[in-house]
């Protein structure tokens, strides 16, 4: 189970049409209560989708009664008359649920540009709060309706030392997907919080997990995580037992996006350790999973440290103060470059797990920061240029 | 003919045994005056080369009498042994060349973390020296020894309107290169100008023709574009001049760099305008050219505007102010996106073409910036993972 094992939740997933495909398209997941706190976090893409916009605007107040999501179809770039679809969605659901539609929060991935189909998604929507169930079944019913190009349904859980719950589903093929790595997540909780220790718990939480898988070097137009409070355990809890149970989720959830990355071959875990600062070890990272070079050589399974040196490199002194006469790389535990110069032999190296380790030390300090990401695949050339999105 | 086509200049190219390959490896090109002016801009990565940092301080006094030049290894990351070689062979043709080891300037490109094989390079060195001459031939000996992935020399000449001549020859393949698209260019002229003059004119060409050429949005270890000045000409020009001949053969020459990519199937000229600067214009201009969807769409000759507009959202409002529902997309002419939103159907557009041009309007202003940039095909994940460098 995932997001109805927290008590006071419902969900449901079914084909509601909305893709071309014979497949289910439309999730949705209610808070039963007594409480209906709710907190997001949204793309810092300038460029928002219209369920982001209206998402944004309907959780401001720290409550939220349902959150219906839908693939094939991300309702972006779509002007007012896509704002317009989405506030419909919200209202019809809000008929049907008989909540204000203000408390019915909305997500859509998909293809860019292109209005939904609003008839085949209204009816599905009306179908789903029929269908709403807690159980095994449900949860995994909404996980896949919310799927794109991920090849496995999403789901974790975690309980704190005082029995509160937490649930997730997630959606999301990493910054390998075909379409632009749009990531969806619900969380649920029984714990009986406050919307200020919700949106704590969902911003510390974040920031450690999901922030730290890059996207492209770019987030989509769509992405949203949400968390729901029931309150339905009667367990009043504070902000670090949350936190640590939300982050635990997150960081399953996270784990299980890079695994499923559209033609990835290899996951890449990049940590940087000895920085001035966790931002400027977070810098070297990021600018090391974005090199489309060391991520090609890993595909080549080539622990080309020459690529690693070169992308840290790049990196300003102002954002990463550190002598490149320091630097230290190991690739799965093998140290290829000693004080920013050739060690041991690479052949010394094993890249044939899934999951390859680059570890630099900047030698300028004592904080440490890590980004996952993938290699760079002839799969992901092909997921990426033969189909539209 | 290139550099030896000003007055005053020699060149030399030819197989030093460097290269494990059977192919020319060493180049000179030596300034016989009556001038030694000389200027130079260096990678701004912080990991630099031996060749950079000797270079950086011979340069600095504004004078230089010969570059020698060395494919087959870049000598980065080598240490003080590594600096300690580059040094050696500025003494030693120094030596040969009856100039001061100031004089010498040095630039290498190939694998990093390597030493170079320094009596092969040394001999090489003494026999350029006797080879120097003027003239196609020698032009192309030296355009030929400093090619890696390069599948054809790169040269280039233009003439002011006083008559003097600015020449030069470059290597480099791009930035979808499987080295660390590493440039090395070498241009000359007969202008009668100071350091100063020199200076003034070889940033002001560079900062828009090779600086507008993303290499993975990362300069490697060892990028090197050197200007010497013979003064042979007898004809003093004002830095106007000067700088209109140097811009035009070092654009000719970035165009040959992005025409020779490797593994590329389309050039891409993404062009922004009605920017509020030309610094916010470069920075949405880089952003989409740095996309891996972008390319990877324009691989499959997919128009994809909702990856463009996306791209264009990760840049900051500080960085790049825009109201997205201003923006406006033309892939090869055809009005895909409308204010923020699809417009022409994306099959009117024609991508068969090699390049591919994308104009991006922010409706923000007046500024516009460029940036020529590649598709992401497989043969690029193939020359840079099948292969160690």
């Amino acid at each position: 189970m995932s997001i109805t094992r927290p008590r006071g939740f419902r969900a449901a997933g079914l084909d509601a049409g909305i893709k071309s495909a014979d497949a289910p398209d439309l999730a949705l997941v209610v808070n039963d209560g007594p409480r209906d706190t709710a907190a997001a976090v949204f793309t810092a893409n300038r460029v928002q989708a219209a369920p982001v916009l209206w998402s944004r605007r309907a959780v401001a107040d720290g409550r939220a009664r349902a959150v219906v999501l839908n693939s094939g179809g991300a309702n972006a770039c779509t002007g007012p008359d896509g704002f317009a679809d989405t506030h419909r969605t919200a209202e019809h659901l809000a008929g049907v649920l008989d909540v204000s539609a203000q408390d019915v929060l909305v997500c859509s991935t998909g293809l860019i540009g292109e209005r939904l189909p609003m008839e085949p998604l209204l009816t599905g929507a009306t179908a789903a709060a029929v269908q709403l169930a807690a159980g095994a079944e449900a949860d995994t019913a909404a996980a896949r309706a919310i799927m794109t190009t991920d090849s496995v349904p999403k789901t974790a859980e975690a309980t704190t030392g005082s029995g509160v719950v937490v649930g997730g589903i997630a959606k999301g093929a990493g910054m390998l997907a075909p379409q632009l790595a749009t990531m969806l997540v619900v969380l649920t909780t029984d714990a009986d919080v406050d919307a200020e220790i919700a949106r704590t718990a969902l911003r510390t939480a974040t920031s450690t997990t999901f922030d730290r898988v890059d996207s492209d070097a770019c987030m989509s137009t769509n992405d949203t995580v949400i968390l729901l409070a029931s309150g339905a355990s009667g367990l009043t809890v504070g902000v670090e037992e949350l936190t640590e149970a939300v982050r635990a989720v997150s960081a399953d959830l996270a784990r299980q996006l890079v695994a499923d990355a559209e033609g990835a071959g290899h996951d890449v875990h990049v940590v940087v350790r000895s920085a001035s600062t966790e931002d400027a070890a977070l810098a070297v990272a990021r600018e090391i999973a974005r090199s489309n070079l060391v991520k090609a050589a890993i595909f080549g399974n080539d622990p080309n440290w020459g690529r690693i040196v070169a992308a840290a490199g790049c990196v300003s002194e102002a954002d990463a103060p550190f002598d490149p006469a320091d630097l230290s790389v190991h690739v799965n535990g093998v140290q290829v470059c000693r004080e920013g110069g050739a060690h041991r032999d690479r052949s010394e190296v094993d890249m044939t797990p899934r999951e390859t380790v680059i570890e630099v030390d900047l030698g300028a300090g004592s904080a440490t920061g890590d980004i996952w990401t993938n290699d760079l695949t002839h799969d992901y050339v092909e997921e990426n240029s033969a189909y539209s999105s």
